[in-house]
Parts: structure tokens; C-alpha cells; sequence
């Protein structure tokens, strides 16, 4: 029987590349998705689309409201960035941050990770264009997994070993793109775009980002742009 | 100006006792509260009770859905235990254990603290009557705060340093008891019993505990009991 693993599900790029690795090297795979205020509903129905080409055991969607937190681009009423936040240097956390995100996707993550007795965990998190995260770097996942650890039953008492797998940690958007494809992860099915348009608008951080990874890959981004003029 | 503080506030005892430690310290008060599916409604209105007696700043509750991931007595639909698992020498984890239940709760007060400009954070965990959570251990914590340090764009960026308070951690339940009361918490309004009825049934591990509580404290519980035959 295969091990089972949670991957942490969102329907953008990064993500459904975690969901092909996961399955390439053989886990039984689950998925957990979150709906947090997001500003539209196309990543929510991206996850799904995804989890169901993937025939996924289990397929979670949590529903958790982080607008009550406010804080960020991408859950309150403060427009996202569009081109010059992205081209700019700057070591900067951008405005799209959202407060201790990731600490509260991988807490869900390890709930469900110990009820349905899978001690590996999936997250799409990305060093390299993290965009200055500060959740999305090693040391921050080293030290979840370190307290993940003695933070459970299932670790405690039964002597399970919880992993935390990052992937695409130490990767580019091209290398991602180049290792899906690999895959043959459908990258029609995936959403990265910060709106919610029909077409992902071309312009936003997010969208720019994928668009410059597809670009540099030498690939063709399957999915419908409302305007490609920022694409480099 | 006083430093902010976040107390998660379940309307329980301790975390009430909890909450009057934080004032006494001279912080400025808001509350985190969590409506997670329990049996009952009870806690709930029990937190905002003693949130509006402190007169906190700000008062939040969220809604989390832990239901979904199962696994708990005090989430799903197993028989909350009463009398004989209080009663026997054990060293397991008993059933009301709410998978991960700790590590999400200081999560969303993280997120909390962060956009409220707080670094502190009170949580009313016990490892003398702790039932055996693993996650109410004093490494557990600690392994969080280390965590949190590097979560964060507060502390990333910032240089805020978030701290875990748990003013409780080595207390007995009389002690929390004599405490409070030299604060004088309100124990009237605080709620304790897994059950959510019209009084406390006096008969579930979480009422024995604090019934034993009241009587080595020498102290009358000031709410009412539906049955009191097995206060010791």
C-alpha cells in the first residue's frame, strides 16, 4: 500500500506541479484546499478541477475567513499590484502578503494530515520567486516541522513522523514549468491570476510571474490572457 | 501606552483566569475566541460574557470548521467521556484530544497579533491538568514561538519579536483557582462542561477536574450544577 500525503492544493501553477511530484513519486494522494476571502472563486474551482483529473482520495476544502485579520491585497479592500511592483527591485514583502498564511494552511494541513493517518505533507512554497515571503523560506518550514512534531497524538504517542515536502523550494518558475511538463500536469486547469476575470489579466505580479516562467521554458502557457502586453 | 496582547479566550476557567493575569500585567487586552464546531453554543457565549466584563479592546471570533477533520469527542459524533476516563491512572491521550487543535488556534492569533500590532500572545494551556494533550506541553510551545519568530513579516521585517505566554503552564487547577480568585475573575460567567445545557452536568471530565478544583482550593463553584454526586 503507498504512503499517504496531504498536498496543500490552491489550483495555481506551483501547486498542481506539488500534486504531480507527489503522485510521481508514489503517494496516495489527498488534497486540502482553503477558501479564505479570496477575491474570486476561479482558484477555488481551479483546485477542484485539479484534484478531480487527479482522482484524488480525499479532497478537502476548508473555508476560513482571514478578511477578518484584513492585512493583505489579496483578502481586503486594497487593489492588487499590477507591473511596476513586480519589475522593481526590492527586498520588500509585497502588499499581497497575508498574515501567517502558510502557518495557518500547514496547521489545517497537519490536522487533517493525523486523522487521516498520512505523515506527508506537500506545499508548493518557492525560495527563489517567493516574492519575499518570509513563510515561504527553509528556515521557516524546518522549524513548522520541528514543532509539528511535538505538537500532535499521532508524533507523541504513536510515534508517527510527520515530513513537510517542498519541492519546488529551491526552483525557478521556468524549472517548475519544465518539470511539469514533464509530468504532463494540465496547466490549462490551473488559475494563478491575482483577479478574476473570464482570462487572467496578463498584468498582475502573479501573472506576469507565470507568464516570464512559461516564457523562459520556451513554452506556451495554455490558458487565456485578457491582455498579453507586459509578457517579456 | 500599554503593550497589546492577544489572549485566546475560550470562556473557560483558565483561559478566563488567563485573561485577568494579562490585565494584571498591565497589557492592553483583545481576545481571540473560536467557534469550532463544538457540541454547543455555550462556550461561545460564555467568551464574549467575560470579554465584555474585561472591557476588551477588541474582540474576535472565528469561525473554524475542525468538524471536518473528525477525530475528536469534542467535534464529531462520539459520546464525550465521563467519570471513569478523569478517574483512571492513564497516560493516553483521551478522546476529546481535537487533532492539531492548539497549533490552529495560535496560528489564527498570530495572524491576529500580527495585524493588530501585538507581540503577545496568552494562552492558557496546563501540563499538570493537561489530560495528556500533547500539545499543551511546555516543548510544544516553545517549539511554536520559534516558529512564529520566523513566520511572520512582523518579525522578518520588523524585528518584533512575538512571545507566548502561558501564565498557567505549571499550575494546578486549585492554584489557577486561588489565583483567579485573588484577581477576582468572575467565575460565574465562565463555562467548563463538555455538555451544553442549562447548567453543567457535574459528571464529565472537564466538570470533575474543575469541581476538584473548587473544593482543594476551598472555594464554592459560583454556577449551577445539574448533578453534583460526583464532586468530590
Amino acid at each position: 500500500m503507498n504512503e499517504k500525503a496531504i498536498v496543500l492544493l490552491s489550483g495555481g501553477l506551483d501547486s498542481t506541479t506539488v500534486l504531480a511530484i507527489a503522485q510521481h513519486e508514489g503517494f496516495e494522494l489527498h488534497t486540502l484546499s482553503f477558501d479564505y476571502g479570496q477575491r474570486h472563486q476561479r482558484e477555488v474551482d481551479a483546485a477542484k478541477a485539479v484534484a478531480r483529473y487527479y482522482v484524488v482520495g480525499h479532497q478537502q476544502t476548508v473555508k476560513i475567513d482571514l478578511r477578518a485579520f484584513g492585512g493583505s491585497a489579496l483578502t481586503a479592500d486594497i487593489a492588487v499590484p499590477h507591473n511596476k511592483a513586480a519589475r522593481q527591485i526590492s527586498y520588500d514583502i509585497p502588499i499581497t502578503y497575508v498574515p501567517a498564511r502558510n502557518t495557518i494552511f500547514l496547521s489545517f494541513a497537519l490536522a487533517y494530515a493525523e486523522v487521516m493517518g498520512a505523515n506527508n505533507i506537500f506545499i508548493g512554497i518557492n525560495a527563489i520567486d517567493y516574492s519575499g515571503y518570509p513563510d515561504c523560506r527553509p528556515a521557516f518550514l524546518k522549524a513548522y516541522e520541528g514543532m509539528a512534531n511535538l505538537a500532535t497524538k499521532a508524533a507523541v504517542q504513536e510515534g508517527r513522523v510527520f515530513r513537510f515536502h517542498a519541492p519546488l523550494l529551491y526552483m525557478t518558475k521556468a524549472d517548475i514549468i519544465r518539470k511539469g511538463t514533464e509530468l504532463g500536469v494540465p496547466y490549462e486547469l490551473t488559475w494563478s491570476c491575482y483577479e478574476g476575470g473570464e482570462a487572467a489579466c496578463g498584468t498582475c505580479d502573479s501573472c506576469v510571474l507565470r507568464l516570464n516562467g512559461f516564457a523562459e521554458a520556451g513554452r506556451k502557457d495554455p490558458i487565456r490572457y485578457a491582455s498579453l502586453a507586459n509578457q517579456l
